[in-house]
């Protein structure tokens, strides 16, 4: 349920309001726009008349969400939500280009990646220290020595740094050293770690569950947005089907549905939804193509000797082919260099 | 498998290693390229040991084909095919746009129709005269009076015509009137009407099975080609999954990757793949740049009132639109203002 | 729509609300009850007002029905269906077995094997002679030589015949041979043979297809049904998923699924639907437990030397032990030996 | 790797191959079986050498495993897993039925359901205290008070009690109170909760996830075995597909496969894996006759006033009359009048 407010109202008519909601065990959410004020109501309003709040001062209309996903919703804010990455706007007219290896693995091939993606236009660093692997034998990750190597190259290269957090006890030591954290595909629906990440404050990137339809995906937004925590950037990165040819099947279709359906940013991960080196860069302009606000792209120095995921991950020449294509296709677009986001959709 | 002959070989050597493959129950498919001839053996090799052949005058080795598919792959034929539609080539340099109605409903929509995408750019008018409903009570086409209106359209303004078959029977009928057959997604596996097609020589649109892998669907495009027939034109139209937001998934992993696996081309259907009206153009883009050669968009002077698939046809306007961004993303890509295909992958 | 007449409604007032039906443009399916007669209204009834019919004498109420398929529902038909194979019933008190070989291969191993599941209470013998494949330089049948070896095998052992159709113009051969027209997993959506198969008059095993959803099948039936043949059979034979570890995934779900939608019996394949000879027994069990009306089991003499399907394919033991278990799961639920039907569901 | 010693080996040599093993970086699981000791390899063993071991006094042979499940495939430990729960055998010659609302709700209508279902054969109460819902504003379950509900349940009927638990730190808190953890389908792949229900030691249910295959299941419950904690007891409980018609597809193929497999229970929750009341009572037969060691069987007063999962709880009277079918099918399989485990597969 929204209560939008008239353009007359005051601010203290606005506060009632809100305390209004609050006192009737749900949570107002109050959004200050331009021209009005809106309230949103957050909280099972099943048995809630709309009348309850219709009849208050300064209060123009209450208007019913017709999404399960309030919060993340369109019409609970029309205009497009920006997510600031520690000075780095995800959502905004700029395609961003987030990059890195798969694992951090060591410092020189950290530092090697870091450099070169920063030369060729990335402005966020990816590389996983806690990695979520489907074999207990497999590599887990550096752990906080990993992270540590993450905050040493963002010193050096000026990169902002993602990073995934699997557990909520391992929050507060990755947001130390990270500006972004990453909830992973297989904790989409990890509804702990939802909340805590949205306690933290912090820029979330929230990836798609391989196996969760669009509307499951803004409802796990929505519980990291419904702790007040509105810096959610979506990921898309391949759902599970029948096909076996490529490793995940890479859903574009969600890029302009998102956009539709919600305000916030959308970013695409052709590395994990392809599986394949040699589809990456296509994907990837395809996916900018489709409306993405970002790519989240693997990138390794030697990909052969990779620890991880080394079948899609770039070696510097293709991922120097990419952002040269990229540029061709986004520059094309505007009068200015920059990679500017279709964002007719 | 492949017989490689040698730059010197001569005719004769060819013909009498192609009579020797014939008379091994096998079938010599004779490929004569500007360097050298290769020759394509089809057929169960099961039990053929390869040096039957490799000793034979004129030939330089014999290789092994490592996928299922034998004539539709790369490996046979490296350089990509050119489907030549009654003078449009698909699979060439340019973006080929096939628009029109789902279903041919009457004499002026359809004429409307074909005037407004020809005016646009459009080449090929795509229209259904015998269409395959899911219930035995919808709307089932004209019949061959749509294929009468088709080929009066093709008169009128130049567009070549593909349009649906559904049976063996009514191959001949079609042919007379359409330039293109098109084998629809629920007959991927219909064996019978993939030789039939085959044998008719007609330049084939052949679209992905809902389910079908893309082995399963080069496969049916072997049951075609083995018939002699060379001109098989893929269609990828969104498979099913799991998510219930879109009608399918539209899989563009699948351009890149049959570009790489095989030399026919490839075009998207993103009106069937979507099944939303929002999503054509950000998904056209989203094809073109993943690399198709072409676009199959359903397109209805009055959607709303279509007689089926009218939630995913465009209108006039948001043709022009989808056009218009077309030659935006296109023609950066070249001086000429043609639509080129971003080849590159 | 269902025209339900009334108890005392004579025959000629039946005769004239058909008519009436008939003279709209729709078609009167006429099913005379014990109690009292009801008339289905087949056609697209959009635009249809019920009162049209609802005035006519001895009509007692026009019931619309709510699912799109009409003829296969049980609103339309409360009690359920036994189609008659030559004599066999299936759909009735005993679960019927039908095995064989997944294509017919010579006549002595047919001779063998129908000779064997004859001896072990088989009623029907499997065996195609036309072979969909999925490659098309696989075995695909022995055709006609393959039919008169079925023939021969029924005059041999009394087991009546199933085989496939894949194609309109080989229904009139194959049904010179066999007692029931298989329609396969592959041509659930080819409407053109559906309808011939429909018009044919023969029993029908129509096998579910591997994408479609349970309407989809039912809707498929309509499509027989429609044409005036009430002999329908459904087969579930697996369906598609992202699990690799079984060929399909047998949904069993459906089972008692489309005993509740519908009056038609359903059998289930288990050897298609899970591509492994060990699981064919447990889900052999599992498939009359959750209310089959028979099993579709491949069965070969030396499964390791089969042209098809050898993987899954039960050899002579293995059909025995489940035969004897099938006996004792069964056998517990009737004082008489016979494999009753757990049909209480 | 398996490093299986000689008959005559002393313990002293079992101890020295396993302090060997544990000196190399790995770690040594000794199983003491009648006739011989067999020492699990557990641990990334890429880059040792087999031979490493194979000289070691004692030992007959080295034999790798060919699944990346080690502990938990039967090729480490070929006889069957029985998983204590307080007392009740889950996995050994009975079918151990647990059932339960899907939430706790309040006292009354939880011991009225508990009295019940012990009233009918249950051994084991389930009952949500936490609930990991899609939706932020869904009822999230009662938390403690629901946890002290089931343990005074417990006390009531003498019912074991399972409950699930959706985040490390609550491990605590839930053991406290109930005989078995379970982890539910959104959390399978959360490996930080995985690790720690396997340090706790208690009996763990653990649910496939919806769109896991059985390798990346049985891989999961490989976290929990390699902290030392055998107690894992495996739950089907449907997966995702394309079919709409019913909530998941349940994989009964997964049962047998399984049981081939691993040498792990596995149950099936037919509530979770159908969606519909209807089909809880033939599925329930059919996981049972597939080789099932037990049942979860959702079971409410008044389904219809649930606060979650009405729509596929069973009502007293329906979880009677499976009772009833479950007693005459498992009946007919032994002279006794327990439910006894489908065991020949």
């Amino acid at each position: 349920m929204l209560i939008v407010m008239s353009r007359q109202a005051t601010s203290s008519e606005v506060r009632a309001v809100a305390d209004h909601v609050n006192q009737s065990g749900l949570r107002a959410e109050v959004s200050v726009g331009a021209e009005r004020t809106v309230i949103g109501v957050v909280g099972s309003s099943a048995g809630i008349r709309s009348d309850a709040f219709a009849q208050l001062p300064g209060v123009r209309e209450v208007v019913p969400i017709s999404k399960p996903f309030k919060l993340a919703s369109r019409e609970f804010k029309p205009c497009s939500s920006v997510v600031d990455v520690a000075g780095v706007a995800v959502g905004g007219d700029q395609v961003v280009l987030m990059a890195g290896p798969c694992s951090v693995e060591s410092e020189q091939m950290l530092m090697r990646t870091a450099s070169f993606v920063a030369s060729r236009g990335a402005r966020v660093l990816r590389g996983g220290a806690f990695k979520p692997r489907t074999s207990p034998y497999s590599f887990q990750g550096l752990g906080e020595v990993g992270l540590r190597l993450l905050a040493a190259a963002r010193e050096e290269t000026g990169l902002r740094v993602v990073s995934e957090v699997v557990t909520p006890s391992q929050i507060d030591l990755v947001a130390r050293y990270v500006d972004m954290l990453q909830v992973g595909t297989r904790n989409m629906q990890n509804y702990a770690l939802l909340q805590e990440v949205g306690r933290s404050g912090r820029p979330v990137l929230l990836k798609r569950g391989m196996s969760s339809t669009v509307e499951e995906w803004l409802l796990a937004a929505e519980y990291i947005l419904s702790q007040g925590n509105r810096n959610v950037v979506l990921c898309e990165r391949g759902i599970r089907t029948f096909e076996t040819a490529t490793r995940f099947t890479l859903d574009l279709n969600c890029v302009p549905l998102v956009r539709e359906l919600s305000h916030l940013p959308v970013v695409v991960d052709p590395s994990q939804g392809t599986g394949h080196r040699d589809l990456v860069r296509p994907m990837s302009l395809a996916a900018v193509a489709a409306g993405a606000h970002g790519l989240l792209v693997e990138v390794h120095p030697c990909p052969s000797e990779a620890l991880s995921d080394g079948a899609q991950s770039l070696d510097f020449d293709q991922f120097e082919r990419l952002t040269g294509d990229l540029d061709r296709v986004l520059g094309s677009r505007s009068p200015a260099p920059e990679r500017e986001v279709l964002s007719a959709w």
